[in-house]
C-alpha cells in the first residue's frame, strides 16, 4: 500500500455537515472546554441548536486525516491532573492481530502483509506511549465525582447537556451515570450516559471472518457519529483486530467500547476452553493501553445458569455469553471473568474503563424473554456492579435482546433496583420475532419505550440484523431509527428542552417555511429528496401547501385562516364571547376560506 | 384507451403471493364460507398458517382481471337474508368525478374524456344495481347480533380469529367490535375490528389534485392488501374520485373507507361555506351505493371547539376538521354534520355503512397532544357513538395523530370511556416530530403501544407523511412497519396464538433453517436478499453460522452443543446434578465446542 492509497482513503470518510446548519462551538468555565453544537439557520432569523456526535469531521475550519487521527482534545486535562504517567506498555504480538503479522507500535506507515488492502496496515500516525494510573491511584471518573470533584469533562458534558456540573458530578458519583473516557482516548468528546440525561445511541461495527475491511470500519465509525451516534462499539472478530481498533480509535470523536473476549478467543485459536485468565486479562491490558472507553465482559454467565437455558427456544444468542458457558462446562469451574472480577476492576481503573456487564443469557427470543437464567444473570450482574463500584470503576449494565411489550417495563425496574440505578444499556428490545430485515423497526418500538423508562443507552439494530453484516446505508438506517427512539423517550421523560427541537419543526410546518423543516429534520437530505419527488420545482418549497392535499385543500392554511380570524391575542374564552361578531367579518371579507388556485 | 391497453395495465396488478407459501382456504360450517389463509410449508415438514388479506389475486386457481371486478363473494348471503332490495339508485351526474365528463353506471368500455390514461375511464364490469335495506329494516350486523344472530359474515370472521362465531357476536352486540360489510361491496372478505380480535392495519390511497392516476390507485390497494393491510381507504380529492372509487371497489377484496366531504367539497368547487346538508347527503348516498363499506364523518367538529385551537402550534391539522371549522364559522351555526347526524345514521343503517367517527382536532404535533380541543371533541364522538348505536349503525372512533410516549395511554383510556369501548382507530400516533421521511417509525412506535392499550386498527403512515404522495415502495414500507406494530400489539395483549408465529420464525433460526425463516418472514423477498448480499451461494443457506459472526464464533451452535451436552430431556434440576458427570463427558469428546472450519 502507498501513501497515495492512504489518502484516497482518506478522502473517503464522511466530512460533510448537515445541510442549512453549521458547527459552532459553546465555551465551558475554561477557554479549552469547546463544546460541539450544530447550529440551525431558520429562515425567520432564529437558531436552533441541536446536540452534535460529528466530532470535528463537521467542522470546515478543521483539517483532519484519518492517517494521523484527530488532536488529543483531553490530552492536557489528564496530564494536569498529574495522577496517571506514560509507560513502555505492553509489547505487542503477532497473535494481536489474529497470527498474521507483526505490528510494532506507532511505527511508519509499512506494507506489513500482503494480503492487506485500503487502510489494512498498521496505523501510521504520531508515535505514542500508553498511559496508566500512577501509583495505583483512583483516575477514574467515579473516584473523582466520588471525591467531589469536578473534572473538565463533567463541565464539558454539562454544557452539552445543559445541566449543572454538580449535578453531573453528583449522578456519577451514585453510579447513575457513567462518564467513558479511558486516559489512553485523549480524542474522545466527552458524554455521559445515565436515566437522567439525554438517552443515548450506540452503533456496532466491526468486520468478521466473513467480511468487510478496516477501511469500511473506519468510515462506518465517522458515518454513525455523522447521523448521531452517542458511542461506537467495534466488534470485529476477523483478522487485523488491533490495527482495526488503532484505526477507529485513533480518528473516533466518541467513545469506543468493545468486547475483548473475541479478541481473546481469536489468540486461542477459536476454542473456548483454552481460554484463561492470563490470555484475557493479557487481552484487557492491550484494549486499555489502546484507548478503549468501555468493555463489554460477560462476567454474570455463572456454571449454575448454563442449564437453565437448555430448554429454552433459541439458547444462547450472546457471543460472549455462550463462549463463557461452553468454558465454564468445559472446565466445570466458574467463569475466570467472575473469579477474577476484582482483579479486573484494578486493570479498568488504572485507565478509567467503563465496565459494560454483558447479559449474556440475554433472550434471543420472544419466548425466552424475562425467563429464570435472564434473571438469575441480572441478579448476579448487581453483585459485581457493587464491586466495581468499590473499586471506583464506572459501571453499566448490558439488557435484551427479544422482549415482548408488556414485559419491557419489568425487565428495566428489576434491573434499575438489583443493579442500584447502574446505567442499563439496551440492545433493542426487539418487540416481535417476525420481522427480519426490519429488526431496526420492532426494536425501535421496544428501544423507544425501554428509554421512556429510563434506559440510559440503546443499542441499535440495524436491518441487516440476524441477517448480514450492516453497510453504509444500514449503519445510517439504524442510527436514525435509534436517534427517534433516544428523543422519543427524551420527550416522555420530560427532558428539559427536549420539545424545543419538536416545536421549532413544528412550527416551521405550519408556517410552511419547508427549507426549514428539512433543515431541522434528523434527516435533511431525505427529507427534502422525498419532497421533490412529488413537487421538484423550487417554488414549491414556498408554496403554502403540499403534495398530499393540492392547493385547494390544505388544512394549514384554513387553520391559518381561523387564527386570523380569531386572534392570536384572545384567550379562547374571550374568543368564544367575539365569536359572532368575528362570523359577520368573515361573511363581510367573502367568505373566502382558500385562497385562488390557478389550476 | 383501448381495451388492449387496459390489458396491459391489468397485467401490472399485483398477483404474486408469497414466497414458499400457498393459498389455502379453512372452510367455516358452511360450505360456501371458505377462509383465505396463507400456509407456510417448512421444511421440516410442518406448516404455518397465518391470516392472509391478499385476496383472489393471489391463488392460482383464480383469473382475476380489474376491468370485470373480484367474484361477489357475499351476494348469496345478503340476498338469502331478504332484508334488502335493488333499486334505481341515484343518477350520475358530471360533478360526481370532478366536472369532467358524464361518467353512466355500468356502462361499457368508452373513453370519457380525452385527458384520461391508463385505468382513466368508467369501470367496464357486470352492470349492477344499488340494494338498501327493504322498508326501513335495520340490515346492519349490529342489527342483526343486537337480536342474537349469527350471520355468515360473523361465522367468517370466527373462522378467521380462531374464535367463537358467538364470541364475534357478543362483541359485535356490544359495539365494541365492528364488522364493516355494505351490501354494495358484495366483493369484500368479511373481517373484524375491536380490540379483543387481531389488531388491524389500515393503508390509505387515493390521488390528488397534483398527482397520481387511477390505475396506480387499484394497483396500490391489491400492492397493500398484498402486504397485510386489512382495510384500505381511497382518500382521493382530485378528479375521477367516483370512478377511481368504482375501479377500487370493485377490485378490492378488503372493506374500503372514504371520507365523502372531500368529494361534497368537490361538488362545491372547494369553497366550504357552499357546503350543505343535501350536497353532502347526497355524496353520501352515492358512495353509499357504490359499496363504501365505511365513512369518517367530522360530525364532532363544535362551534365552540373551533376557538380552542386557536392558540394551538399547528392549529387544525385533519382536512375533514379544517373544512368544518371553516364551514361553522362561515355560517356561525353548528355543523350540518352534527344537527343531522340522525338522519345520516338512517342512511347508513340502509347500506350497512359503518361509521368511522373522525377526530378533525387532532393534534398535529407533539405541543398539542391531548389538549382540550381534542379531548373536547371526543366527548362529542362518545355522544354520536351512543345516537349511532341506538341506530343499529356500526360505528368505531378515529383518534390522533401526534402523541408523546407518556399521553398515549391517557388518550385510549378516555376514549374507551366516553365512547363505550366502542373501537378505536388511530393514526399512529407519532411519538416526536422531528424525523420527516421517517414517520412510519416515528408513529409505529405509538401505534405498537396504543395497539398493545387496545387500539382496535392502526392507520398506517409512510415514510411519505408530511412531505408527498406514497409511491409503491411507501405503501409496502408503511403496512409492513404497521404489520410489526399490530403483531406486537396483538403479542403484549396476549392474543392466543400470536406468539405461534414468533415461535416457528425462532424455532427455523435457532436450527438454521434458512429457507423457512425467509418465507416466515413478513416480507420474504428482503429477508432473503438482505442474507444474499453478505453470503450469496447457495450452500449459505443451509450453512450452520452466518455473516455476522462467522463460522467460528456462532453463539447458536454453542448453544446446540450445551443443549446436547446437557438433554432435552432433563429438567434444569435434573440437568444441574448432572452437571459434574456431563463436564466428564464433554473433557472425553476432545473439548471441541467449533466443529473445524476450513479457513
Amino acid at each position: 500500500m502507498t501513501t497515495q492509497d492512504a489518502r484516497t482513503s482518506a478522502a473517503t470518510t464522511t466530512t460533510d455537515g448537515a445541510i442549512g446548519s453549521h458547527k459552532d462551538y459553546l465555551e465551558g468555565a475554561r477557554p479549552d472546554i469547546r463544546v460541539p453544537v450544530r447550529r440551525v439557520h431558520l429562515t425567520n432569523g432564529r437558531d436552533v441548536t441541536l446536540y452534535d456526535t460529528s466530532g470535528p469531521y463537521t467542522d470546515p475550519a478543521v483539517t483532519t486525516d484519518v492517517r494521523r487521527g484527530l488532536a488529543p482534545l483531553r490530552e492536557n486535562w489528564i496530564i494536569q491532573r498529574g495522577d496517571t504517567e506514560e509507560y513502555a506498555g505492553r509489547e505487542l504480538r503477532p497473535e494481536d492481530d489474529g497470527l498474521k503479522h507483526t505490528a510494532p507500535r506507532g511505527g511508519r506507515l509499512q506494507g506489513a502483509a500482503g494480503d492487506l488492502a485500503g487502510l489494512d496496515a498498521v496505523f501510521p500516525g504520531r508515535p505514542r506511549q500508553p498511559r496508566r494510573s500512577r501509583d495505583g491511584r483512583s483516575v477514574t471518573q467515579l473516584g473523582y465525582a466520588k471525591r467531589g470533584e469536578i473534572t473538565p469533562e463533567m463541565e464539558f458534558v454539562a454544557v452539552r447537556e445543559k445541566l449543572e456540573p454538580a449535578f453531573v458530578r453528583d449522578e456519577i458519583a451514585a453510579g447513575r451515570a457513567v462518564l467513558p473516557a479511558n486516559v489512553n482516548h485523549p480524542e474522545t468528546e466527552p458524554m455521559v450516559i445515565g436515566r437522567n440525561f439525554l438517552v443515548k445511541v450506540n452503533a456496532n461495527i466491526g468486520n468478521s471472518a466473513v467480511t468487510s475491511s478496516i477501511e469500511e470500519e473506519v468510515e462506518k465509525m465517522t458515518w454513525a457519529t455523522r447521523w448521531g451516534a452517542d458511542t461506537v462499539m467495534d466488534l470485529s472478530t476477523g483478522r487485523n483486530i488491533h490495527t482495526t481498533r488503532e484505526w477507529v480509535l485513533r480518528n473516533s470523536p466518541v467513545p469506543i467500547g468493545t468486547v475483548p473476549l473475541y479478541q481473546a478467543l481469536e489468540k486461542v485459536d477459536g476454542k473456548a476452553e483454552e481460554l484463561s485468565w492470563e490470555v484475557y486479562k493479557d487481552t484487557v491490558i492491550e484494549q486499555c493501553e489502546q484507548g478503549v472507553d468501555y468493555m463489554t465482559v460477560h462476567a454474570g454467565v455463572l456454571l449454575r445458569y448454563v442449564p437453565l437455558t437448555a430448554r429454552r427456544k433459541t439458547g444462547i444468542v450472546s457471543r460472549g455469553g455462550s463462549i463463557m458457558a461452553a468454558w465454564c462446562l468445559a472446565h466445570h469451574q466458574e467463569s475466570f471473568l467472575y473469579t477474577h472480577f476484582g482483579e479486573l476492576c484494578e486493570i479498568l481503573r488504572a485507565y478509567d474503563v467503563t465496565f459494560s456487564l454483558g447479559d449474556g443469557l440475554r433472550p434471543g427470543c420472544i419466548a425466552d424473554a424475562n425467563d429464570a437464567a435472564q434473571m438469575a444473570e441480572l441478579d448476579t450482574l448487581g453483585e459485581l456492579n457493587r464491586i466495581a463500584r468499590e473499586h471506583d470503576v464506572q459501571t453499566m449494565i448490558e439488557g435484551p435482546g427479544h422482549v415482548p411489550m408488556h414485559k419491557i417495563k419489568e425487565n428495566i425496574d428489576r434491573q434499575q433496583e438489583v443493579c442500584d440505578e447502574a446505567p442499563f444499556y439496551t440492545l433493542g428490545p426487539l418487540t416481535t420475532d417476525i420481522a427480519p430485515a426490519y429488526d431496526h423497526i420492532t426494536s425501535g418500538i421496544g428501544a423507544a419505550m425501554i428509554g421512556w423508562w429510563g434506559t440510559a443507552m440503546l443499542c441499535y439494530v440495524t436491518p441487516k440484523e440476524h441477517l448480514g453484516l450492516p453497510d453504509k446505508d444500514d449503519v445510517k438506517t439504524g442510527v436514525i431509527t435509534y436517534k427517534i427512539a433516544a428523543h422519543a423517550a427524551d420527550l416522555a421523560k420530560g427532558h428539559p428542552g427536549a420539545q424545543d427541537w419538536d416545536d421549532a419543526l413544528s412550527d416551521a410546518r405550519f408556517e410552511f417555511r419547508w427549507e426549514d423543516q428539512f433543515n431541522l429534520a434528523l434527516d435533511p437530505e431525505t427529507a427534502r429528496a422525498f419532497h421533490d419527488e412529488t413537487l421538484p420545482a423550487e417554488p414549491a418549497k414556498t408554496a403554502h401547501f403540499c403534495s398530499m392535499c393540492g392547493p385547494k385543500f390544505c388544512s394549514m392554511k384554513i387553520s391559518h385562516e381561523i387564527r386570523e380570524q380569531h386572534g392570536d391575542a384572545l384567550t379562547p374564552d374571550e374568543v368564544a364571547a367575539g365569536m359572532a361578531e368575528k362570523s359577520r367579518e368573515f361573511a363581510a371579507s367573502g367568505n373566502r376560506v382558500y385562497l385562488p388556485v390557478t389550476n
